[in-house]
């Protein structure tokens, strides 16, 4: 039994938490799911083959790079993103908002989009809902996200109400742009960490005809503790029949405060960007391979991890390669954090059809 | 039916050309073959799985590095270089002599041995023919290299026979020091472009119980015709019954001229350094990745070409990964120079049993 894109199954519950199956154009999604980040068409050091081997059925790509560099013209006449990294799982796309919006210096916003300077060149660039709509269609993901408007996480609640509004007039935009064959559409909730701006905004997004729908504007300076109270109150709140997207979050305890909350899609750059920089992740909490006794050490990273680094390699040699910046270090380091994140998911999806999801356990 | 390590067979020949097997401690090498370096523990960017994913069966370590960082008892305390790495095939490791006489501004010798600054921290350091052997013995190589005396390729002749006469007392010392067990002694024979000389000391060094013969000092900056014509004046004049090995050595012609002139076996930085730097060899020559057509170019690098970058990837997908200096480029960059490299010689020896090592068609 095929399902069509965009179906979203709950095939079990345990407290807010929820166990699914998203269907995609590239494959079914088990939910809870951590999504890779692959900005420029690559999760960093890996291979296609290497994405397989870890089991992940849904990466990353990203708008903003994207679209400066090679080009999604240059992608969709290669045949889309899919085919040009080699990938036949699914690909979900950010709009570029937020990468647009971290520019501060360099970009100037109007109702109808945003004006800002490349990073690699410093030439002029514009984004639209409807052209962030048509990169993703060139691009050719199965999950397209809408462009918002992404405030600081410090900024004052006019900027955040302002930022709210126009989010829910681009989401408008955003929803009725021509889309890739099959191609879904996620909507994204701003509000900052203002949990009645959270709901208010919500129920615009939730209004419009997206197939899932993400919290945006979170996991962005404010504490963790804060990150977590707030998706604690509004992941209940969303949409039970779609699914809920995490977006840019993040550490273990991240993920668990999330799934326990009912959010069922994550995504961020921390296992990849902390393994080269030689933060490893282990059941038990985090490893630096930089530190003196690791040069010594025989054993695995994590005893029992089933990665290719744990499979065949020793802190002792992992260190040595951290020394020596031997490119074979990012790869592996970068592996092992992944099969980190993507276990904690599976475990979490196990325990909640297990019915023990409020359990420290996995 | 096995074969004790250092036994070598010839199984073909033609005209000066050999197909032979050698027997190591970690398995037996079908020569004429290509070893790929592993310099610190780590081909660069390639893990041991690509490595036998390639088919390589054989690769180089390097003494002068490995004992500086992480340092040879540190290995041998590991288990050795092939479990430090995870390298079930066979390894050969330099004796540090090439590295340590690099070093010109750093270094000075005498009658024992070499003293010389570390290029990591400055710290002294010595190397003399019983350490070389000795740091060998710790990483637990198949085939270990005696240390030598490798003048620069504009020395003065009188520089030259000296460097000689130093290698052969050292080489005496090299044969008699203790090894790891089924470890194999090649000796190194010096003496510039010089034939009569190159002769001299061919004699000298033969002379010595080594299981194995290499020609250094050759590849380190003389023209290629001048190299070849000295390989194809030597070569043929080694013990028959012995491997045959070019130290350093090289280009895809250097490899077609003396596998011709009766070399068995070849180790470069070459195909794995250039591949970085974005020169990729194929059949008709090379091509830069870098160039702008490749950008939009949907073809794998080699047409057939069994590799995991040709049977997966553009051009177009590698350009993009070069210029956007993402690690998986260095990575499959380095599994296609080196597919290139060890295709080269299988064919070599398929036609040299064919009979056919005369035709320019491998």
């Amino acid at each position: 039994m095929t399902f069509a894109p965009g179906t979203f199954e709950i095939v079990a519950r345990d407290g807010h938490a929820r166990a699914g199956v998203l269907h995609t154009a590239h494959g079914a999604i088990e939910t809870p799911i951590f999504m890779p980040v692959g900005t420029q068409a690559s999760v960093k050091a890996l291979s296609s083959a290497d994405l397989r081997a870890l089991g992940a059925p849904i990466i990353l790509g990203n708008t903003y790079h994207l679209s400066l560099r090679p080009g999604a013209e240059r992608i969709a006449a290669l045949g889309g993103l899919h085919r040009f990294m080699a990938w036949p799982g699914a690909i979900l796309t950010d709009s570029g908002g937020f990468q647009v919006f971290s520019l501060r210096e360099r970009r100037t916003i109007d109702e109808d989009g945003v004006t800002f300077r490349s990073h690699l060149d410093g030439s002029e660039q514009r984004l639209t809902p409807e052209r962030a709509m048509e990169i993703q269609a060139h691009l050719g993901s199965d999950i397209a996200m809408a462009f918002d408007e992404c405030p600081p996480s410090d900024a004052p609640v006019d900027v955040v109400t302002a930022a709210m509004a126009r989010t829910t007039r681009w989401a408008r935009r955003c929803a009725v742009a021509p889309r890739a064959p099959g191609q879904l559409r996620f909507g994204i909730v701003q509000g900052g960490t203002d949990v009645a701006l959270r709901r208010a905004h919500l129920g615009e997004i939730a209004a419009l005809p997206f197939e899932g729908l993400a919290l945006g504007g979170l996991g962005v300076g404010e504490p963790p503790e804060v990150m977590h109270a707030v998706v604690g109150d509004i992941a209940p709140a969303m949409p039970a029949d779609r699914p809920r997207y995490l977006m840019g979050v993040g550490t273990p305890e991240d993920l668990r405060a999330g799934i326990r909350a009912g959010i069922d899609m994550f995504d961020c750059v921390m296992p990849t960007r902390n393994a080269r920089n030689g933060q490893l992740f282990v059941r038990a909490g985090r490893l630096n391979i930089a530190n003196a006794p690791y040069r010594d050490d025989p054993r695995p990273v994590e005893e029992g991890c089933p990665c290719e680094c744990c499979a065949s390699y020793s802190r002792a040699y992992l260190a040595h390669l951290f020394h020596a910046k031997e490119l074979l270090y990012y790869r592996l380091a970068t592996v092992h954090n992944l099969q980190h994140h993507l276990d904690l998911a599976r475990r979490a999806r196990a325990a909640i059809i297990a019915g023990v999801a409020g359990q420290a356990t996995w």
